[in-house]
């Protein structure tokens, strides 16, 4: 398939109290991020956390789902009370959320007699979605318009996200390079600004300081998807990193 | 101070092309949301990521600011050319963003006579902000209207929180209480959702199923802002797991 050189982009919305009540630190907004850029050259442009309140659901579905090519929501699509992501995404496109046949009878399958309500519940969907399915615990993720529910368990996503790539369009996809001078901001912010207004069109230099196992220093990250642009970026901050006598550290 | 039975609300905006590239994991949002509640009985309520882009930080500054008590934004306030909350903050709230004279004086007493452009940089702000104090390294953060901008870094953030404190009102405080159960979701989503109709005024209950170590089971997290009506939905949902013969792991 020939990659359309289109700027495809996305949002994250997580759905979860226990992110927001800080016993839960996200580990999916990273992964998704690098595999949607490196796997298809989508761009991660928004991530919203929001509690399960159905209202907050609706509300930020409708308006990502607007702004972005596509939405990835996790979490909420369990067995539980709790888990009304289905529901409210439902709710939010005005379809009939109901079972969707061919998730109930996957999970019937999977779960022989032990197929009870709870469980039941994880084939109800908005009408109309295609399935995205899950190869660890067979529950199934699905597409709506151009929104994508999974589920919020990092081990669980990752198994998904191969079986998700057939439904999203490829885009452009973003390169970085990245170096670490032994060094503070303030001493490289002049010639960062002069670097970056040169290559302003096609590269964003982004700087991050870091204070870690005793030592200090800048990460310098240049990001483009003209992979020549990028290199002449980058070169021009090693050259200006030498001309000011600042040794690098090893690694990215 | 007496602490009012009042609901304080908050958000937290995230300002960093690095969380969206997925070069970096967040690492604040669970460290302030377990401090704000658990000094301030502030609730967080929602999250978002925003990339370095003017435009974006002001629209996601001014839908928050007018949605929740407070908004909290982490990063872009340093020295180098990506650094731009404190500028787009300003034109959000078109405030003159120049320099504050007690920023201006800390840093340059800091910094001596290597107080260079860069870092006189740290010291502009929107006018009218007053500073919150940084005792790792001198660059104050800023409280304009009810926005509060605090640095990126994990370590430096941190230490600026005692210092937030006083700019703050404080809340009501969310209570919690978890048990983790040797079970699957699916087992007692009926009891838990016949408890959290029983104590649906007053209690959250949370189901988290996790597979960690070779264990399998769900934490089952009950959140209040009332201590009774959590201890007796807690002990609800140990008996209904004990009537079930579901063992529990310890700890939390």
């Amino acid at each position: 398939m020939a990659r359309k050189n289109k700027k495809i982009s996305c949002a994250i919305l997580i759905i979860g109290n226990e992110i927001l009540s800080g016993r839960t630190k996200d580990q999916n907004v990273s992964y998704l991020a690098s595999w949607l850029n490196s796997s298809l050259g989508i761009k991660l442009e928004e991530v919203r956390v929001v509690p399960d309140i159905e209202k907050k659901i609706i509300k930020s579905v409708l308006s990502l789902s607007k702004s972005y090519n596509y939405v990835l929501t996790t979490g909420g699509i369990g067995p539980t009370h709790d888990d009304i992501t289905s529901k409210s995404v439902s709710k939010a496109f005005k379809k009939k959320y109901s079972y969707n046949k061919e998730a109930f009878n996957i999970l019937k399958k999977y779960y022989g007699k032990k197929f009870n309500d709870p469980r039941k519940k994880m084939s109800k969907m908005p009408k109309g979605s295609r399935l995205i399915y899950n190869p660890s615990s067979a529950a199934p993720g699905f597409i709506i318009k151009n929104v994508i529910c999974l589920p919020g368990v990092p081990s669980i996503l990752k198994s998904m996200t191969e079986n998700l790539k057939k439904f999203l369009k490829p885009g452009v996809k973003t390169y970085s390079l990245s170096i670490k001078a032994q060094t503070i901001e303030s001493k490289i912010a002049k010639g960062l600004e002069t670097i970056q207004k040169k290559h302003r069109k096609l590269v964003q230099i982004g700087s991050y300081p870091f204070f870690r196992l005793g030592k200090i220093g800048v990460s310098i990250v240049t990001r483009s998807s003209n992979k020549n642009s990028l290199q002449s970026c980058h070169k021009d901050i090693i050259k200006m990193i030498k001309n000011k006598k600042i040794k690098t550290f090893k690694g990215n």
